[in-house]
């Protein structure tokens, strides 16, 4: 029954990725708390880099620098 | 005051559809606790299939297997 | 396969008043979109009244001046 | 170490204004916690007006007729 | 610069298995799409049956009634 | 009618403090994209240490260690 969001932000991620991060989240709820796979729900969300902030600064500012 | 989130898939939900949750679930939340609907906000994401996982697999390759 | 989630001040909602929350929205994507019931998530998360804030301003304070 | 998501329809937000809001919010958790800027993660979403409710609609709704 | 929200009914996860739940999660991230794991969040909820529905029914009805 | 959301540690954040945030995070809103103060809502999170991972770890196990 678990739900797990995951946000990222939108670096061109493939499907084959995020198959891999809803996989392996889903194996560990299943490993560590012996939860039912069946009804956990993984909710992927990419974030435009405008979107999305660290340090104070969006990360289109941040990697216009070089970081 | 209160906030609800509906997640759903990216499946063409219609405007009127989603018009209907927003009425839906704020009628729910006036009869149910007799929350204020003024101050009630309701927001709705739709999800990629291929961001959304269940059963530890996304919702596009569960689709496309005629699950 | 959806997933709700509801905010709310705790003031006491009652396990009858939940349960009536999680039902009446359940239904409702049921019924506008032909959800599957038994992969539809509903959280409800009850909230401190110092710890929501509307108008500037926390729940608590309001109530004190009346509001 | 804070997360921050602030929610706003999408109305055209400049990227200047998104970096306003990330400035502002990680500056705020500094001054009145004391939180560390570095890992201070600001999330932006913005919102179709369709999937945005209101008052049990929807603000598309509102701003035809006016509100 | 992830972030991520696990949500799980409160059945007593002790400290050692959130931190497991942090620990695989955030190497996840790392080894799928070479994420920084020094800037990715882990937040875990703990949620009474009385607030997680599924199936348009409570956990604690469900458990009550033997599901 | 923003929603704003803020995640922190539970550290003894007092009620004055977390009034500081509401406050100005809605008076951020308000200057920066002219949003209306009394439809904007903010809701604090206050997490266990336990609950809460950077680095892969938990700020429980990262305080021990004296970070």
């Amino acid at each position: 029954m678990p739900y797990i969001n995951i946000k990222i932000t939108r670096d061109g991620a493939t499907a084959e990725q995020k198959a891999a991060l809803i996989k392996g989240t889903t194996q560990l709820l299943v490993e560590v708390l012996g939860k039912n796979p069946a009804t956990t729900i993984v909710v992927i969300d990419e974030v435009e880099t405008d979107n999305w902030g660290i340090g104070g600064e969006s990360v289109t500012k941040r990697r216009r620098r070089g970081q």
